[in-house]
């Protein structure tokens, strides 16, 4: 069986300017925001995560300001199938991860855990 | 000055059964879910916190799904301050916390750490 757990907290900012969003973010969780290192996620500022602590990224996103949570498994098409049997829906596939919606209406994602992290969880 | 940091995530579900959005959110998790110990916070359900993960609650609320984030702080009112300072609003004061809200339009809570939090953060 697949390894999963909640990996990340995303806060979804609905804002013309990313970064002026990630300072504030940055500012009030007492963290620095840095911009990813792959160009095709502009659209994150990363903040640093102190020892033992959750990861943070602020999105720029065009919907409704929101905060969703990201569960990170080694196999993500098991974890999604294991959700949908929890009663989790399939909204969306983008570029590597799964949108789904839970039971009780909240939007996450389903996201490819990245090697140390599936080492260490 | 005081310390804080990002102490928890807040599943808020709008659901007449809250042992049923907690058993969900165990589940996806892969957290045991339990009841409160202050009979005051019923509308609560602690999920356990594994080793170097975030705390989890999942909350019966009335208004619509949504997933917050809270902040503690040793000093509630200086933080609040703090977070003015940088933009946020005082929203409500719950009980023993402030409910504010980001210039990004995130709603949040700052809460009182707890002394073994205070002291290893």
């Amino acid at each position: 069986m697949g390894r999963s757990r909640l990996s990340s907290v995303i806060i979804d900012c609905q804002t013309n300017d990313l970064d002026r969003a990630a300072e504030f973010w940055a500012k009030a969780l007492n963290r620095r925001a840095s911009k990813p290192a792959d160009p095709a996620d502009q659209n994150y500022r990363e903040l640093e995560t102190p020892p033992g602590e959750v990861m943070v990224a602020v999105q720029q996103v065009s919907h409704q300001s929101r905060v969703h949570i990201d569960i990170e498994a080694d196999d993500v098409e098991a974890e999604v199938a294991r959700l949908e049997k929890l009663g989790a829906k399939r909204i969306q596939f983008i570029k590597r991860w799964w949108v789904m919606e839970a039971p009780t209406g909240q939007r996450f994602c389903v996201v490819r855990a990245k090697p140390a992290s599936a080492a260490s969880s």
